[in-house]
């Protein structure tokens, strides 16, 4: 969370680090910033809230320069006030951070003692008064004094640097946050992601952990932290200067709802030979032995986890692979014992989470084999896994994820197929008709978005409910919990996913005529155990919502039915997300939340 | 849930009926019902609410009957009405049953087409129909018309039967739900456990599934559902006729949360040797071979979930076995592939908890070796398992688990040590070190003890919120979770427990003012990490609760701060649990509630 911006050249460099900061929203908004620097001074701007209020601020005030900083936050250390914006200053010295500085008490009381006045809450303001400090004892070599300084830093950083009186640099580096260097002409880059520079460059050098780079207008310098020269590979990015737009959705979370026929078609063309209805995963996934595969850990985090959890019971129940999910912040902590000839599998949109790509590198560094499934090529866990099978969801701009989940399932059921057919586990009737039925997903959903009206009168009706259950059992266990996310995130409503069995087991003692209840009760083999729990929440006054394939009795007398069309019991996961996610985004309209940009969230979290 | 008792002998059985249901009121207690057979008349009395409504309505309309059968219910088909409580009667037919007959839809259109009328919501009343129809065609042979009637259910069920006119005889059946029957002088009895019967018996005789018993005053035939003789063992119980007391207590509750410094000593007793520090239980656990164990599969419902979630990470970390833990209800029906060399544990007070009997039974059928962690001796999953550690809980009366999660965890910390000793993991400094630290664990919650007063201070501060979120990391994780659900059970709070390092994935669009954060932070090797996450908390308003070492620096400016007494990391989640369960406690008796038995819950859950 926390993006990153910053550019020298023979411009004005505000416009640029504005227009920037507008596509590394996604990442933060709770106050923004930029730092230009010109002619031995550098003028700041910060503000509080989204972009706009930069924006109103240069619009009364402008800044010029050629080189400068931008930032666009997301707190974790005080309050998302003015004061606590980036960019930070000591003295001659302007920084913007990403990421988290773990003994930045202990530096803050030592600096404090060395009479360091602080005028934030944050852990980032330790850094330039560090660079002061070290550039006070040394003022002609800056670069020095930034190594001196990082050298103090424990925790994860991306920074950008300016010095005031040196306007022909522009000093960065990266420890665990994203940082890569944008090669322009006559004019330089660095970003948190290659987004915003896709107007201006598509060259990328991607720094690595401990890098230090300069930059002026016309080359780059890489170093390690002793100064010593580093070569890093130069990469073509793909990323396009197409700015998405949401026309004629009213906000980007129900274009990407409605996105999702069309990106599950298109992520299933990759993963299968539609013309004779078969999976084509295992050439995909070039250099993994999936026939050797004996067990497999899945770690993500957030949405990610439950398309993690979801892909459990597909590949127990294909493969006969016994599965392990785990939420990467507690995975990469536990060192977890490794099972022999176990495959890890690593979930995340964005390919940066910080967990994740932690867990990753714990897992390679024990000669373990990675497999992600990320959506953004070139991301960081992209580069480092040892195969990629992707999502192609296009980028996704809401906080609230929708269509990365959808095809996430999409690759994990292909994946889960393909582990079964190499491992012997497949008969080739089954394959036909599980491909049949992943074929037919994506008209599916278009069904099921005819179910809007109802979803949005549904939601109007439970709007004003301080908390909801979400029920499920199987495979659509995890969508409950997804399910519960959602609302949780974009309504700000107290939400929990349940298994259906365990409801019993305390959380039935919520239940009563105020607190909704969602089950997710498919026509499948479970679905009398599901209606005797959901018995048990009528028989408590409870309102239920039952999503049910349509033409079958619910067994039931739910307050709310929706019915969704049959379809096969593997497949139908990716298809019953669909309606709980139309009933978040309804609830949250109605109750007039900022959809896209939930409070406290970020879209990528690339701090711990 | 529910209970069942029933008599046959020579005094009256009202009485007898009574006083057993109030030993089995933590079953249910939405409703209670008896009925008593005299002279060719059958007697019912039946009342809403707790077994003291009964009383008032037995005191003002006494029931006289030489046998009898008596229920307390737990609601799953029809809210807890007059109306929908048990014994449910047809003609001469009455009927007591604990369970959930799945196909009563189908049996109750056929029946109502054949002219019955039904009176209830309950999937119940279907069985005496059932019996009165086919009695109706064989009107003297009423056992004959019992087993017809039984073939045609699907489900779950534990049955008393008085047929009127026959007064001779008490019948019962069982399939799925417990049943046992004490064998007295001159009289026989059924119930759903061994505690009402203390008083008149310890000779018992335990019912296999579809197992059918005739009981007369002189004697016992048990047969199959084809009626032929089937011989079953009688066993001596050990239950103590003493009735437990909570004085001086104001509630069972919380003389449970104060027995536990008692409970937890005497459990580890049995697992170690006190006086070389070392592990004992590889004794303990006769016939399992745990040096040959290669991974583990934890199953388990509720606060013994969490149980087995906190033993994945012990297990794991001292033994170096990779363990899958899994929600009963949801490991019984996905057919997860058994690794080779793996043991399963179960988890489960009662003994009795259907879903996890289940996945026992599945296990079982596999060939997988089963180790039962319960409190209650000669408790099925005690017969079933092939082996077994018992936490030494004493009855747990109080329908929110305490003392039994405590002792679960004592078990299963030193199950951990002793299979990490057996594979060759554990040094003997480690081995010695950890005896030490759960030694003194005892000790140390009663020092958690004397926090009572602030506990119960930060709980009138915090009551009138609607929702709580409970953190933790590593092996607090299911501490935190725990304690969520405690609040959610006695204070119908929505509650919420999560892996902190996940709570940036969503959960925290939640935060804001009203929001209380409880963190369970010792000072450990993720104490940095959490203390990271409590900064995201604190800088969007959140009011945060920390449990935190004492005498360590929390790190972050907390609204409340409860220190516990330093102790070694690896016993401490079995110390923090303690003023999570105090919190709610408190917050329980704040807010009015009937603490000791919440509403909509059970004690045993043997429906699944």
């Amino acid at each position: 969370m926390c993006g990153i911006i910053g550019v020298i050249g023979e411009r004005n460099a505000t416009p640029i680090l504005v227009e920037g900061l507008k596509r590394l929203e996604y990442r933060g908004y709770d106050s923004a910033g930029i730092a230009v620097g010109h002619q031995g001074a550098v003028h700041i701007a910060r503000a509080m809230g989204k972009l706009v209020n930069l924006e109103e601020s240069l619009k009364a005030s402008p800044k010029t320069g050629y080189v400068g900083i931008g930032h666009t936050r997301w707190a974790t250390h005080g309050p998302p006030t003015e004061q606590n914006a980036h960019p930070h200053r000591s003295g001659s010295v302007a920084v913007v951070h990403n990421g988290i500085i773990e003994n930045y008490q202990e530096l803050r009381a030592a600096l404090q003692q060395d009479g360091f006045t602080f005028q934030s809450e944050t852990d980032t303001e330790v850094i330039p008064h560090l660079i002061q400090q070290a550039l006070t004892a040394q003022p002609d070599d800056p670069v020095a004094a930034v190594r001196a300084a990082i050298k103090q830093l424990h925790g994860a950083f991306a920074l950008g640097i300016l010095i005031q009186g040196r306007e022909d640099m522009l000093i960065c580096a990266r420890r665990g946050s994203p940082l890569l260097i944008g090669l322009g002409e006559g004019e330089n880059f660095i970003a948190s992601d290659a987004t915003p520079l896709a107007p201006y460059t598509r060259r990328m050098l991607y720094l690595l952990d401990d890098d230090m780079a300069v930059l002026t207008k016309d080359g780059v310098t890489v170093t390690d932290l002793d100064g010593n020269p580093v070569e890093r590979v130069i990469k073509q990015s793909q990323v396009s200067a197409d700015v998405t737009e949401k026309w004629p959705y009213r906000h980007y979370m129900q274009k990407e709802i409605y996105e999702q026929p069309t990106v599950v078609g298109e992520t299933l063309k990759n993963l299968i030979h539609a013309a004779d209805r078969t999976i084509s995963v295992s050439q995909t996934a070039v250099g993994l032995d999936l026939a050797a595969v004996q067990a497999v850990t899945i770690v993500a985090c957030g949405t990610s986890y439950h398309a993690g959890m979801v892909a459990k019971y597909w590949i127990e129940q294909q493969a006969r692979v016994p599965v392990n999910v785990d939420v990467a912040s507690e995975y990469r902590y536990r060192n977890t014992p490794m099972a022999a000839g176990s495959l890890m599998i690593v979930i995340s949109q964005s390919g940066e989470t910080a967990d994740t790509l932690a867990a990753l590198r714990h897992a390679k560094a024990q000669g373990q084999q990675v497999l992600g499934v990320v959506n953004v090529p070139e991301s960081t866990i992209d580069r480092e896994a040892d195969a990629t099978l992707y999502t192609l969801a296009g980028p996704e701009i809401g906080v609230a994820s929708t269509k990365a989940f959808t095809t996430q399932l999409t690759v994990l059921a292909c994946l889960a197929l393909a582990l079964a057919k190499a491992r012997g586990q497949l008969s080739p009737e089954d394959e036909r008709r599980h491909v049949e039925d992943l074929l037919q997903i994506p008209a599916r959903i278009e069904q099921v978005l005819t179910h809007d009206d109802k979803l949005q009168e549904v939601g109007r009706q439970l709007m004003h409910a301080s908390g909801f259950l979400f029920l499920g059992r199987g495979a659509q266990f995890p969508i409950a919990l997804e399910g519960a996310l959602k609302l949780k995130e974009i309504s700000y409503i107290h939400a929990e996913g349940y298994a259906a069995g365990e409801m019993k087991h305390g959380p039935i003692a919520l239940i009563d005529e105020e607190l909704p209840v969602v089950v997710v009760a498919p026509k499948d083999g479970l679905h009398e155990k599901t209606i005797s729990n959901v018995e048990e929440v009528k028989a408590r006054g409870g309102r239920v919502v039952m999503i049910h394939t349509a033409g079958e009795s619910t067994g039931v007398a739910a307050d709310f039915e929706v019915g969704i069309a049959p379809c096969g019991e593997f497949a139908a996961p990716i298809l019953y997300v669909t309606p709980l996610q139309l009933l978040a985004y309804h609830i949250a309209v109605h109750k007039g939340t900022d959809v896209d940009q939930p409070r406290n969230l970020a879209k990528s979290v690339t701090v711990e």
